[in-house]
């Protein structure tokens, strides 16, 4: 099936590789996907051969030429890749050998595939990150809208799952944007370190040609160049870290969902997702699922073992170029694929969801969460707080055996607690009190909250100029 | 694109799934590979539906046919999938409606996807581990060849990566095959535990008909059912020990590859491989690369990460199914594809290698291997061995820093050394007689080694019969 | 500090390890912990020497005594360790000496550290696997006793996190105690495969001494021993595998304390937890947070951690000792500790905690979870269930919007419905009834569960015999 | 033993935490580390309090002083801490109270342990975060100096373990210097984004008091605060950051370390460490272990393993605060202690080493390392490169069959592979002019590599100012 004569390095071999093991070292099958960039690096290579005279600029022209056309060609579907070429850069190659002849050969002047695929790598996860920046700006404007509307609900704050303090839910949903800012922030310092040019580092060692690194960088849009050739050709750093800061999104998202499926159950009936956000059950009728939120919790998974693969992958590898880093591509192909349509489906889902804002507050009526209120309020009488909290710890101990709240409590008994206690103490109980009082700087306040949306949009505005 | 009424769970919603959200919710593109799991176990469904009276005799035999005819155009690889239908049972379902009408329904009954497709993964595991099992018991005895084949040639057994005590390169082998012996009981192991049938269990709580769930479960060869329905349906305990014991499988390989890169480097050149299994450099001529055993060193990351993956979905999901189990599955079959063929490619590397018999005995001439000979000698004199070591020691320290080495000692500074040293040291010196002389259970010594290959051949030959 | 001419090991060296690097590698601040076992196995060892004639018979019982001595005084936490002796093993040869003079030195004939520390590491973990399995059976009889008192507590039954079919809340906690029994029979695997004596393996080609290893494997309680005295000394599979079936304990037991969690919460209210079991909060009067739940959730990372850990830690390691085999213990001896102590904390939490039998029941009350009986009931009636199925989920979509549920509906609206509803529809809405009629083979019918509580029982008691 | 008084949270309960209870709940044993961060974030509080006049300012004053004798009693190493006191901050307030009355009480106002365990945690991180980035820099620092003095030592440059192409050993070194500098970038950027303070967060909500959260966040050295106050007790990133930072980190040295266990070893001898960085065997006289470098690379599994065990902590957890989030700090410390010290290894083993340039030097000669050169000096000559080497691949086949080189090769034996071969083939077949050759940016000529390193000295220089 495979013809060894395609082999770019079968001269000092006797007999070749057998296919099904040539197909285990083959990497065409998923490295398909960086053709774009390979022909992309290429072209900059070439130009660069060109321009300093290592091949005559003509030469230069027609495989630029060529090279362009493949580009062409792949835009619109039609570039066919075949496993006799092991990888991307043999079926460039080959293709562009097919379109302008032998010539194409002295495109590999000065170059390996050491640094030919760090390149390719290196653009795809600028490339990515730039499309990454974008969604979760996308998710944070969903978000930041959301919370704007919903400053004024009221919903249980919680702590160990159960009812702490109520709380804003304009503030709980900032409580994740602010987890999507640091996210932002990480990608952009990642696209920073990504942003270095491997190509000429040749196969480890740089090269004999007098090729000009600085203006093959350029042209392909890289702020610097990698200043060590070894390096250049064993680092996987960028990659590393896009698959941790990915990890951090996605934990992230896993809470969020986390949230929407408990806010979305029977017990809870916070809020409907949508139809369109939502499936149902082939045997019980009045399933609606959270399918969708289940499953971003779920690919929290599969982006965790991305990154542990490759940090096991790279662990103990001597320098510089092994086939090891051939596994540097998959994990992060499908983490890439696995978090943009994960942050699609988020802010969706939340743009769709319909908020049950009386059973929110429903939620800080029925509860204790108004047991701090009634502590501040005994301290402020100058009782000290320890004292307070031991009183509304045994108060409550009484009504939960007895099944009532706070508010329930009479005049009559409380004064019994304390004469100390006045009839404002109703309002003191009341969950929108809780919440206004609450003003210091990124508190759950309306008025803060507020003024912490205005931030955040002038933050968002900022970054966008 | 997408039809909404061929949702099997439409009624209760207004508006439907759009089609890039369905997309990210669809598993058809990879549970697709469960095809022939899901039409035998639905063959076994509906037999028992049929026996039991739940439907008519006729329509389960009509179902069973239609089937059946299905499985046949699998094979064939007749068989199209479509995205429009999300996953392997809704396509299956819907290609059975195709071939034989409405009566196709009836396959439902007293069936939830809940169980089915932690049906179809049982009998993949299964399946896969029986395979694996094959391949694994190959590979022992690729080894077990070599091993024998090479009792007598001694290298250089190290510690530390420094030279220890010389030792038989058989033995050396005979190491990986009790590795690999430990990694086919766990699979066998695995294989008791997952050979369970949660056919029957339903959406989570079993059945209102009079099924009968062992009739089912002898139908598809297992062993026995799975004795609590939520269990039954939210269980991925045999998955994950797949995972790990790939895992310590992969780790294995992992160092077994490691050393065939050491042993086919420029230092040491104890192996050459053969072509078939190496590859070349585009531009170093000369490279002879050890890509695969390095590509199943990389291997094991994936491996290790699809552990990480599914445990982690596991983490704290409440009972019983949630979408999240999706990810239950392109891990365990990515997992299963790299070790198979990692197997195979290891087998092979083995097989075709050329034992350079010479170098390896060379690297046991010119060190100090022999050190312990040399104070083991001396403590036979009665000299304690603490100060033996001693002795040795300093010996060396002086021979390092002369660039010479134990046996090229004149017997006249030996004799300065201790006088208790007599002629008789140079054999002792010898690196074959420091590896015959350790003669104790499992050791190094010619006579054991070939001891431990009869037991492990008639180990082989009794787990066949 | 440090006295170089305490190593074992000075001879070839000029100048030592400075204090504060020496520390880097000593590893007595951890495996202390590992001082009863070294003891045991010197106790064999020695034996085994006299036995064999390889030492003096006299000498052989006098060490035999010093060690037997040694390991009363740390039985009465008498014995002292020092940095100054780097591990254990040499803190034990230390403290020998001091106890019985010189003739302490003849119990290293025929061994070395590294099948010294695998010997030791082989029995802690042995040891270890007995404790846990008794721990994990007394949860297991906690879990039964709980279930068999619930048998007939209904609760919604959850798929999604949403109400699916209402279910036994003994047939709930069952689900766990299949996982649990197979936990169960995977550290008994375990302990099978551990059982393997490397003592006698030396540093790693076997002893020269006509040393019996079968002996000190017996004296110590093993069954076999290891057949290749390299793989003796390398080998961390059986550390390997506790972590990862401590992995899966703790998985089960981090979605076991998910729902103690959700079900301690206010939304819930189906449990309380003791007070002895829940801790408050400093600020809040009325928290009664599960802290203990969602530790042992969280201890789950903790326990995973060490799994990747020691996986690493093994990646690519060539034969046969490395010191990153020293990274081996506190990972292991760090989760031992942890699923003990959680074993018997969640056994504590759920033999004290008090059920809410309402407020489950209230739970399938007023809900849809009856929906796949309406289902039912019309699919009885001769209505493909498909078509059914339809019927119900525009019923509930209707009864959604309006706010009430299908056992409010008048008996005329079913009968435009469909005329075949009849009277006995309500009946068929019950939740009791829904649950008595599962009554497949796992299902949650009462009698069923009551069977599988039998079955259960008998398993426990079988396997005490 | 516990006295449940000491509770601060005890009046809802009527019985309290069994012993054995608390103490797995109890966390002092590991974080009484962050004392004086602790005390420090507490002295911040009462501060602003006793400004702002939320408590009178004697008693801020008294509380001060109270923290700072406190503060000064642990530089001593006088506090003691007691497992009564389940944290550190329980303890602390139990010093204070017992140094001076129930004065400290007021302390507490308006703050929660959410809070202000946060508090610690980040002025924890921030501390390490600085002393871990002059380690590193001292590691650099001593990396340069080295490869400043190795420049023109030649060594063979591998790929796939392979001789590739001759190399600088300095020009090796400064690969590492790259990554290190990478690192440093990391864990700078990790500074800034855990610069905030989430003091003032209180439980989850903020606080009603008009606390003044940017005072205590100056007092305290931070850049901001956290601008929301569920984010602000919940957020672990910052800790995941490091994790995940150290792992890279780590990962470099493991591969570091890999390969000075390479070039220590008998088959390379390219180094020798110091005896001060190496140990040795009880049983064989002539080892010296690079056991610290294997440790190193051992210790990259614990770092690993600490990542994952965090990344799984939190997944899926609900906001705010919840228990499991106690989980964060060991992991945390043991990787900071590790590679802090890690670190001081790696440079003394640096330092310390000798490099045995002869050695290096000859791994150049005599291998085939030049055949690049030789197929370059074709192609100079006009020939095709593709033909060129296919032409030198044939030579090299025939050599290693016949066992010489290819400097070894008569001048007429070159003129029949092809007269356009002249004299200057020998020249150029020579290990130290194919270095210099390559002289593009970032490539292992010597005079880019001394470039390089100033450059490297430059940029030192300057991030020192």
């Amino acid at each position: 099936m495979t013809n060894k004569n395609h082999k770019l390095w079968g001269g000092r071999f006797e007999s070749g590789l057998e296919g099904w093991v040539e197909d285990f070292g083959a990497s065409i099958h998923f490295d398909q996907r960086l053709a774009p960039y390979d022909i992309k690096g290429s072209i900059a290579h070439v130009t660069m051969l060109g321009e300093t005279g290592i091949i005559p600029l003509a030469d230069a022209k027609e495989i630029q030429e060529g090279l362009e056309e493949l580009l062409k060609d792949w835009e619109k579907g039609d570039l066919v890749f075949t496993s006799d070429n092991e990888d991307i850069h043999m079926n460039i190659e080959s293709l562009l050998t097919q379109k302008i002849g032998p010539v194409a050969g002295k495109l590999h002047t000065a170059r390996s595939r050491n640094d030919q695929v760090a390149t390719d790598m290196h653009l795809y996860v600028k490339d990515s990150l730039h499309q990454l920046l974008t969604k979760l700006r996308n998710l944070q404007q969903v978000l930041l809208k959301i919370a704007e509307r919903e400053v004024e609900t009221i919903m249980p704050g919680y702590t160990h799952l159960q009812h702490a303090q109520p709380i804003s839910f304009g503030h709980h949903l900032l409580a994740y944007f602010q987890m999507f800012s640091r996210d932002y922030k990480r990608f952009e310092f990642n696209l920073e370190q990504a942003d270095q040019s491997p190509l000429g580092a040749a196969a480890l060692a740089g090269a004999t040609f007098p090729i000009n690194r600085h203006m093959t960088a350029d042209l392909m849009g890289f702020a610097s160049c990698y200043s060590n050739s070894l390096d250049a050709v064993s680092d996987r750093d960028f990659i590393i870290e896009l698959l941790s800061n990915a990890s951090l999104l996605m934990m992230h998202m896993s809470r969020f969902c986390e949230e929407l499926i408990h806010w979305s159950s029977h017990e809870y009936q916070f809020i409907r997702l949508s139809d369109a956000f939502s499936t149902g059950s082939s045997i019980m009728p009045q399933k609606k699922n959270p399918d969708l939120a289940e499953l971003i919790r779920g690919k929290t998974g599969r982006v965790y073992g991305n990154l542990f693969a490759l940090l096991t992958v790279m662990k103990s590898l001597p320098l510089a170029y092994n086939k090891d880093l051939q596994e540097d591509k998959e994990g992060v192909f499908d983490t890439v694929d696995t978090i943009m349509v994960s942050m699609d489906v988020l802010a969706g889902m939340l743009e769709s969801m319909t908020v049950n804002r009386e059973k929110m507050l429903a939620g800080t009526q029925k509860d204790f969460s108004n047991a701090t209120e009634l502590a501040d309020y005994l301290a402020s009488k100058g009782i000290p707080f320890r004292e307070a909290h031991e009183m509304v710890g045994k108060l409550i101990l009484k009504a939960v055996q007895e099944d009532y709240y706070l508010q329930d409590i009479p005049f009559s008994l409380y004064q019994q607690v304390s004469p100390l206690i006045e009839k404002d103490i109703y309002q003191c109980l009341d969950s929108k009190r809780a919440v206004e009082r609450r003003q210091s700087y990124g508190g759950t306040g309306f008025l803060e909250v507020k003024k912490q949306i205005e931030l955040a949009k002038e933050a968002l505005a900022q970054s966008e100029k």
